[in-house]
């Protein structure tokens, strides 16, 4: 049994938002304000990291009921996030010590930081750095990204809900596109810059039978002879085309695809465009074939409005299980989910060395990528499916969602 | 009180769809159903006038009654749809001839056509011809459009849902952008050739405290340069900016800023890229910021997932409205909606002569648009807000929603 660890609990969000991260600060803040014997007080960082070491702290005593519940429905970072990579601190510890001084300040003992692979890197390097100086604090990762890329997790807190918005997505598209007898190619592009986990949820549409026809992963090292092959054949067949594609498609060099676009504006400039402008010009221009792009952009990460209850849930158990092992003593480690079963879908919640994740990107197996390296296989469907089920019907006024709104006192 | 006309029903779907023309069908189908005693058979052109032309039918007597209700939920043309642009009938009456024939064939005596613009040009043409040899049928139009530019009516059917899909998805985008303290710039496209009604609903997200910067409408001549001054003054005060445009926009002379991107690809031909990627170019070339697209594409149109209740009931009404108004003898009319009042919302059905509706496009009338021609007034959100009221939820089975599939016997 661990000694009981009184002082405070400090948690941060960190990297890309997701539409469920502030459900897993819904996890952390609840649980840990069950404790008030050994956690004194809740802070959360403004801006992640940056706010830990400017001191921008929102106390979470002082908030409002309400929108700690409305955090379960609301997208983006509601305390603000980063991108800031630390020095390991053997390089330069001005960090450190910062962030030593305002541990000490405000007597964190309990550090829980919510992010994907980078933000278990600096996650990993405060544990380090608090264990070498000593002080007393249990630093635990709670994890969140869409790209579902995170190493020794099942999946991960965000995934599910961006999968359920592509899915849903794609069906209305595919539904839409069957209007007219001959339709057009229609292009999606998919966030996702190494792991097409997302782009690969596409595919989940197909079960209600408004499924995408090819999808390409950057898992696959993309050539646009065979595409416009697989183009040329489905649409001579069905007379129109519906495509999935990641952003981050690359040939068989690593270059990217949309980058290498080699168009240039007025003033010479190569346009930055991305994969599906590129993919709709070559087959407006080179197959003659009518082709539009849908750029989703942003709103799969952020739409709260088609949230997987799985996915809200599991946001808040990581969240809730973080704060648990964290009074257990724990320390060093990021919460894990570890599928027991997919039907009927069953997880349990487990742990991982901090020291072994950082930086490490989880791909889609060859398992789950069909032979013709344009679609998935049973493996990943039976995967995927369980992870979009079920709702969380946003909290509409007016025909608008209600979004969380934090106060920051300082 | 008219004759009871006995014979069948031929109802159609034409033109661009809505995430809620199918719910029209449902108050067509439904309404005629409770008449048989008047109305023996409906029917269901495919693909619009082609399937009348070409004797392909749907007959609702056959269908699976678990079907005919996710009408109301189902995106798309569940019938499919047509751009077909018939001749005036004096110039060639070749289609209406085979018209004619169709309808003694199978008894129709009452045609019902949903669609825009066009499509109420054709059901006019339709509607004078059958007049003209005296074949007795009435013929009525069903409106439908997100981009809400029919004439007469004070909305229409499809408009409501896609401005609901639009204003949470800007709301989705802008709680996103608060992540990081220095953003980027965001232009999200949304649809609408020549009427800025559904770029405007983007205003409805401020509501929430989460709208849009800046919004360029059609109705207004686009300038570059007054662009990129709003751009440089909302990103000075906010570091970063979220701009909702219009397919549609235009220069002072007309011509299409999406169309004029200058952008060559490798063969030298020019890129037909849309008007966000152009103005993403000249922002981070001229201007030196950040910026990133969203081009939702015919996801607005196909949002069943996030239909408003009012429009998908609204939908249905004009539907039943047109059997009813059918039934008491009433030909070369389509049905509109007339608003009693905003607050609280009221509206009555009533009807309008089809030759004075085709082709008038309705836009955004100047006292709803700012001074500044980059946003809207209160006048806009008093009118538009009452449209995205209530939520109609999915049938959703497994994260994935269903939708209807009609079954064809011939």
């Amino acid at each position: 049994m661990a000694k009981k660890l009184k002082g405070n609990l400090l948690y941060g969000q960190s990297g890309g938002p997701t539409s469920v991260i502030n459900a897993s600060a819904y996890g952390v803040i609840t649980e840990a304000m069950k404790h008030e014997d050994i956690i004194e007080d809740v802070y959360v960082m403004k801006h992640g990291i940056k706010g830990a070491l400017t001191e921008d702290f929102f106390h979470m005593g002082s908030q409002d009921a309400d929108h700690i519940e409305l955090l379960k429905h609301t997208p983006g970072s509601a305390f603000g996030s980063v991108r800031y990579k630390m020095k390991a601190f053997r390089e330069d510890e001005t960090d450190y010590i910062r962030l030593l001084y305002i541990f000490k300040k405000y007597n964190i003992r309990y550090f829980l930081f919510n992010g994907g692979n980078d933000s278990m890197d600096t996650c990993y390097k405060i544990a380090d750095y608090m264990k070498h100086v000593d002080y007393d604090v249990r630093v635990i990762g709670v994890p969140k990204t869409i790209d579902n890329d995170l190493p020794f997790t099942d999946h991960t807190p965000g995934f599910g809900s961006a999968a359920k918005y592509v899915a849903n997505t794609i069906q209305e598209v595919s539904y839409d596109m069957l209007a007219y007898p001959k339709g057009k190619v229609t292009i999606v592009e998919i966030m996702g810059r190494h792991a097409g986990w997302l782009t690969a949820s596409a595919s989940l549409a197909s079960l209600s039978g408004f499924g995408p026809d090819l999808i390409y992963l950057p898992e696959v090292p993309f050539s646009i002879e065979k595409f416009k092959q697989d183009v040329r054949r489905v649409y001579g067949e069905k007379q129109q085309c519906l495509i999935a594609v990641s952003e981050g498609l690359t040939n068989e060099d690593g270059i990217l695809i949309g980058s290498s676009s080699g168009l240039k504006d007025a003033f010479g400039h190569f346009q930055l465009g991305g994969v599906s402008s590129k993919l709709s010009n070559i087959l407006n221009s080179e197959l003659r074939i009518k082709s539009r792009t849908i750029e989703l952009g942003t709103t799969q990460r952020a739409g709260s409005h088609i949230q997987s209850l799985t996915d809200v849930e599991e946001a808040i158990g990581v969240g809730k299980k973080a704060v648990e092992l964290a009074l257990k003593g724990k320390h060093g480690i990021m919460i894990t989910i570890e599928r027991v079963s997919s039907d009927p879908y069953e997880i349990k919640y487990s742990e991982h060395q901090l020291s072994e994740i950082a930086n490490i990107e989880r791909t889609i197996p060859p398992t789950m990528i069909n032979e013709d390296g344009n679609g998935v296989t049973d493996e990943y469907i039976e995967y995927a499916l369980p992870l979009i089920k079920g709702e969380n019907p946003p909290q509409y006024k007016d025909g608008l969602q209600q979004f969380a709104k934090m106060r920051i006192d300082n």
